[in-house]
């Protein structure tokens, strides 16, 4: 084996070094020692738990969400057509099917699409965009439809991306931040620019932040891009309108590139919080702002109240961008031909529900009603039973999947973690992975400040097990504190 | 607007360089056009023609191929879990589709899936290879599933990808090519080097010819990668055993990674020629070769009978990898969270079929071999008829699903297209889709010998309709050879 290793072509060493530099917390080293663990439980061994709980990632139908009924009918019937004859099937998920058939080569959802996406589909979103936004036009030409909003956002960072040294692209997130942001930063060797936000004030997003980091940051790169999260991932947090507003003010005045990552834009739980969509502040702001600033935005059908993650559905609208530029993202967008059809058919559903007078509105209302309000009344209880608990403090869940409590390490704790080379949040994470089978994500992984330490996880388990949970980690975490106090 | 567009972030002068060297001829400004015409067409607009046939692409279900019944069922099933309790569908279809559900987190294709793909499926891919390549065990954990063959094509090269200046990656692809190959290498700034197919020889490999690039690109690159589509697209060529060992020695010499693109592996309809996979080759050659040379090889769902390509599903499978390596792979892919889960669940099926005592067997059967023999009679009547055309001369179609004639053109044509700053097959190509509705791809899109000028055509269309293709493509082209002589 060493001498076959002395001659590999692809080694650590000789393999792209971006790549190395790429990091995903969500599914990293705590995932799969999860995962190994549920292989060791059906193997026999035993454990102090039955099961693991994955309450790592959004993935709602793992955790047992059911999938909204009028969507996975006319998914059947698009994948096999024959069923349209059948009448078990309500007329408004027939006539959904046929639309998407009828756009489709051979009518077929087995043929490619346009590679920017089906373009029914793409002025059904236009037609949803301008609906949420209370009439503000929305051009079919201006979405592109994608594998999940991950794509997009990859693809639109990609075309930003350039200039050597010095003018290097920059790129703002906020810290914490969701690791795909950081990961294609590596990937494309970019410069990130973390901005925190602040969480004494609920994970609010101060201007005057913003700007220390883009000063500091134009010392060394070029700045030109603006990431936002709201609702915030890991954070939960909803951004005011006023927030907004301040962010495209700054993003004018620094001649940013805006992205508004908004997949979270239905799960909105606390009392007084409203979802803005950053185009629609953009556009009430005048066409001094509305005209200019280049921005895109993304949406996916993996959140919200769906939770249709494996479908990989998404688009994002790209709004004032250079119609030169437009083309060579429609060209760079071809290369991989298009997305995934039956994710494209989930999309249009997303934005083309039952309609009122529509046979399946009744049940597709209650379906949806009855995960939006789970999830509120899970966001509640998760902040409350946490703050409860003596060395963790947890901000609101406003909105989005996820609470990211901070948590109090004993110096004892820290010290061990930093003897092991361990951030010691992973250490914390990992005992609790080993000794109560819950799988969460270290706040390291998605980037704190100095010195503090927190956890990301979802709330998306059914209540009665979110509980179950909720007192499991309230114990480890007093017996963690008490073993290195 | 000026004023506006002086300030703008993103220009194609300040967008990444990289995306802007990127070109995809596939989905490039022909097709553009074509759908333009489209669009016309049904406003009204009088054309010499009443559709646009798109032989651009293969893209089987487009031009009438209809889905394996099976494999839609199954599709449904998945999608809709509650018709398992219709007894409408057959045993064997329930049985697949509650194996894959049961893979599923929270039994349901919208939870996201492993990164790698889910395990179970990999299983059977891996079962596939094995009988495929008569007994030589495939590992499922060196199988990766994917978004189409694209998506692991692409994140192979950009594992590959490293160095700067000469000692930047060189990656081997031959020409004609398919264009996602260059489109990846100028994306991720690697080195292309090209080695011809010897269009006298059927569009054959010679290792001399890989030597001669090599030797060739060492003065400016580091040559790291050598890929290789068999059966070829768009040339149609397919390798022999012999030609396969020359190259895996030649491979091995020269300690390069080799890529093997295998997606139209069931595509074979010339006599006397067989796919061989270039692992069964590998092996059989012996562990001297079998244990250390790197490789990849992929698959899609895309093609062969199947042909659905708006599911996106695909796995590429590596040999003989760095298990570090192997390591960052699974990191990188994790990034993206998973592959379309339907495009995964229709993979299982092309790999794990309906068996011979299964009710849906005769049906699979019957349906499959129908879809080959049209292929293969389509495959002989394109070559028969175009060799009758003065000024075309086309290989045999020896497999895939495109023929890639070279066509002689006027040099008052040539001078003509020069002047136009336009390559002279586009300006061939461009001519017959306005002329008579029928969209090609130019060679020059794919790379050609230089002087020499090709197009390339699927052999999908439906038997009676290509016929007509082929001959109005006939017409045009003596009536081009005439206008420009």
């Amino acid at each position: 084996l060493t001498k076959n290793h002395i001659s590999l072509v692809l080694t650590l060493d000789s393999m792209n070094p971006n790549v190395r530099r790429v990091e995903y917390a969500v599914r990293g080293p705590i995932v799969q020692r999860a995962v190994q663990i549920e292989k060791e439980l059906r193997e026999g061994v035993k454990k102090p738990f039955t099961e693991v709980i994955k309450a790592n990632i959004g993935d709602a139908h793992a955790m047992g969400q059911k999938p909204i009924t009028f969507f996975r009918q006319v998914l059947a019937l698009c994948s096999y057509p024959d069923l349209l004859e059948d009448n078990k099937f309500p007329e408004d998920a027939k006539k959904r099917a046929r639309r998407i058939l009828d756009a489709c080569g051979g009518h077929s959802i087995g043929a490619y699409s346009a590679s920017q996406g089906i373009e029914c589909i793409r002025q059904d979103v236009a037609r949803y965009i301008e609906k949420r936004d209370g009439g503000i036009p929305s051009n079919p030409d201006n979405i592109y439809l994608s594998t999940g909003a991950s794509d997009a956002i990859v693809t639109m960072l990609k075309l930003l991306v350039c200039g050597e040294g010095r003018d290097r692209t920059g790129v703002m997130i906020s810290i914490p931040q969701y690791p795909l942001y950081s990961a294609a930063l590596a990937d494309l060797g970019a410069v990130q620019i973390n901005y925190y936000l602040d969480e004494d004030k609920c994970w609010g997003l101060d201007v005057t932040e913003l700007r220390r980091a883009l000063n500091a940051a134009k010392q060394h790169c070029k700045p030109r891009v603006l990431c936002i999260i709201n609702p915030g991932n890991p954070t939960g947090q909803v951004q005011s309108r006023e927030c907004i507003e301040d962010v495209i003010r700054f993003a004018k005045e620094e001649n940013l590139f805006l992205m508004a990552d908004e997949v979270y834009q239905d799960n909105v739980y606390a009392k007084g919080c409203k979802f803005h969509s950053f185009k629609k502040v953009l556009f009430e702001m005048g066409p001094e702002y509305s005209s200019s600033l280049e921005m895109a935005s993304f949406h996916s059908t993996s959140k919200c109240y769906m939770g249709e993650c494996g479908f990989r559905g998404g688009y994002m609208e790209v709004l004032n961008m250079d119609p030169e530029v437009k083309a060579q993202l429609t060209k760079l967008v071809s290369v991989r031909l298009c997305p995934p059809v039956s994710g494209q058919a989930m999309l249009d559903l997303v934005v083309n529900p039952p309609l009122p007078d529509e046979p399946s509105y009744a049940s597709y209302l209650k379906e949806r009603t009855a995960v939006l309000a789970a999830l509120a009344e899970k966001s509640h209880l998760t902040e409350e039973m946490f703050n409860t608990v003596p060395g963790i403090t947890c901000n609101p869940v406003q909105g989005a999947m996820y609470t990211f409590p901070r948590i109090t390490l004993p110096q004892k704790a820290i010290a061990k973690a930093q003897e092991e080379g361990q951030a010691p949040d992973m250490l914390y994470c990992m005992k609790l992975l080993e000794e109560e089978g819950i799988c969460l994500v270290p706040g390291s992984g998605f980037g704190q400040k100095e010195g503090t330490f927190h956890f990301r996880m979802t709330i998306l388990p059914p209540t009665e097990k979110l509980k179950v949970v909720l007192q499991k980690i309230r114990d480890f975490h007093l017996r963690f504190t008490q073993e290195f106090s």
